[in-house]
């Protein structure tokens, strides 16, 4: 079998992966997770014009000459109807938020005004119709789709459910995902150190990508480089609608994997990715169980999460955006690269003015596990590309932890 | 009080928030904590040179004339020792992350050979010393201190804590959060629906903040306008590391919270800042508990936690970047801005070829909660700015939910 283009294996998965049934679900659980239904407002909102501002409502025909001076009738804040019509001359205190009362069609902020008395206020700006004033509706009117199925429930969503008393909410399921381990050199967490052995970290590894996805997987441990051991562990994993497998995929004589997973009846649709690091990818499915072979060092298995799972794993749980965001930046130091295999250069991002430079971590070994936990994200390098020169733009896709900076990014 | 710049604004939050103790977690449980003691390697991995690839443990000086024809005599696996040391003309077959032989100095990979029978392969590609070879202790060497204090724990550092076998760590305590609603004009979520009130959404916009961050925060439900329930409800609230109150803390004589909480011994450091949307935000500490009077409508309070409550909660939690990662994009519409005030305007991001464009999401009315939902980042607009023009380089702050996209972002 030949190496397939990382997009043309990122499509074979993405037309494998099947979106999930749904569930309903507390307010206060649905962070996170994607509507299965679409939101409708169940009023207007506001559900009468209301003042922008702590300030005055007034007639603005009052106040084209300035300074006016103004009768106080009322005080109106949010939460009171108003209890009188506004005539010629006359304003009412208003507090944000509070309905504006018949005859006002406008409200001028507090610190353009002077009090002169109780029931006296001297007006020291024009204002026109409508300024400071929140028109009935303007948030939602009844009948409105507000959040359409597919919508990731973010802080500002929840807002909005809450606005329109969503106490539950229909979400799609989350995937059930089984992390197994395998071979011989593996050292588990539970085991006395033995400096001739490797401890097994990429099932923390990956179970930290799931986690982040919102996901609680299952730790399966390590199977053992011996075929009756291998299936029996397989078959568990496959009792899951996702199993990532690390090591024992690739093309060696050793590799109990893939054959492992054949006789158990998944179908194997490619195991060779023309990616760096991470090549030797595996990917089938059973019914709907999707299982992925990922290479046994950790650089190279957390890189196929990132670009083969993570998309797959979102699609499934109903969300429109499943690929990581990508920035723009200058490249710092230039990349060497052979064409050939599209290459994912672990980066870090530094911010230079408006500029954001990036450089590689260092040491690109895809043994070196402390290059990802460093990086903040992943430089894509075109399969064709025959070098990528110092001070050229760049698109960079930003990884986990890289949602924060040091600096403030104000331009102050 | 005059109105404080953003920046000093965050500068006194900063300096009043001060990092929390320590506490010991379960490595499953650790995702998104802060290190709170340096992590030090046990052992040097690899353990030994190992290959970097599934294929053939050579002396590099056997191949300089290629095609070349070795002896294979031993077969190594991950997990194995080898038995023998190569002499001139041999060779041994090997997988990825087992152990070099004696004599061995270079690794080519399985595709750039031909195996002639179970013990003799023709070599066609001339190789290095050390090539696709990883040395000793490349990863990590004993002593060395892989990862500091302050270090977020994104999946990559769960990966290097499994390696050193940390199945407990010792991170920065999370703070205790509560948030309380003021108002009458509020109906809460529990109550039936009167068209004549508004739904109190901001608890909860909050909560998904909060959650974002990994914090459970409390609810404390709504406070009427009534100086006694107002107390009482603040009290209640100063129990915690950091009490979010929304509404009643700007100037107007209605408001309540602000006198309430200097009556509690809650020492305020601001209560107006050079901001939109936002102005009215109130800042004050009592012992070590921080006290944000969060402006009363939605937006507001949302743009309020992201540049102020945010850095707070992560310095307090230890975190090293506080800020939203900010990109550089191009500006699509114009922006009209008075001078003044820095803006922060909702926007979303889109790819057009290399570059990323962004466009406000519309009416930006801080009463309309579903410019927040739909936004993917916060222009950020100096206050001195005179307008920002259709084409200019701009700044965004990424905002929750902004991490994924619809396009791969591969340049394929």
């Amino acid at each position: 079998m030949k190496f397939l283009a990382v997009t043309d294996a990122q499509r074979i998965v993405l037309e494998t992966a099947q979106r999930l049934g749904s569930e309903r679900v507390r307010l206060e659980q649905s962070i996170g997770r994607v509507l299965a239904a679409d939101i409708v407002a169940n009023r207007d909102l506001p559900p009468y014009a209301v003042s922008a501002m702590d300030g005055f409502a007034l007639r603005s025909a009052d106040v084209v000459q300035i300074p006016a001076t103004l009768e106080i009738i009322e005080d109106i804040k949010a939460g009171d109807l108003p209890q009188h019509t506004l005539q010629a001359g006359q304003c009412a205190r208003i507090m944000t938020g509070a309905p504006l009362p018949a005859g006002a069609d406008a409200v001028l902020r507090m610190e353009d005004t002077k009090e002169l008395s109780a029931v006296s206020v001297e007006i020291r700006e024009s204002v026109k119709a409508g300024h400071d004033v929140r028109p009935r509706g303007e948030n939602m009117t009844v009948g409105q789709v507000v959040l359409t199925t597919g919508t990731e429930i973010t802080p500002g969503v929840i807002g909005i459910l809450a606005t329109v008393k969503a106490a539950e909410v229909e979400v799609f399921c989350r995937p059930r995902v089984a992390i197994l381990s395998t071979g011989n050199e593996l050292e588990g967490m539970d085991e006395p150190v033995d400096v001739n052995r490797i401890p097994e970290s990429n099932s923390y590894a990956l179970m930290g990508q799931m986690q982040m996805l919102g996901l609680a997987p299952a730790l399966l441990g390590i199977a053992r480089d011996d075929e009756v051991e291998t299936e029996r562990c397989l078959t568990r994993g496959l009792a899951y609608d996702v199993l990532l497998v690390s090591g024992g995929s690739s093309v060696g004589v050793h590799d109990l994997v893939r054959p492992a997973l054949e006789k158990l009846g998944v179908e194997m649709k490619f195991w060779r990715v023309a990616m760096k690091p991470g090549h030797p990818l595996a990917f089938g499915a059973k019914g709907r169980t999707l299982v992925f072979g990922l290479p046994g060092n950790p650089v190279s298995s957390m890189v196929c999460v990132e670009e083969f799972v993570v998309p797959a794993l979102r699609q499934m749980m109903g969300n429109r955006q499943l690929f990581r965001r990508t920035v723009s930046a200058r490249l710092g130091r230039a990349i060497k690269h052979k064409p050939g295999r599209t290459e994912f250069v672990r980066v870090q991002l530094q911010r230079e003015g408006a500029d954001c430079v990036v450089n590689d971590t260092g040491n690109q070994s895809s043994g070196v596990l402390l290059s990802m936990a460093q990086a903040e994200g992943l430089l894509v390098v075109p399969a064709e590309s025959a070098g990528l020169a110092a001070g050229g733009a760049v698109s960079v896709q930003l990884l986990d932890g890289s949602m924060f900076q040091n600096e403030a990014g104000l331009g102050e």
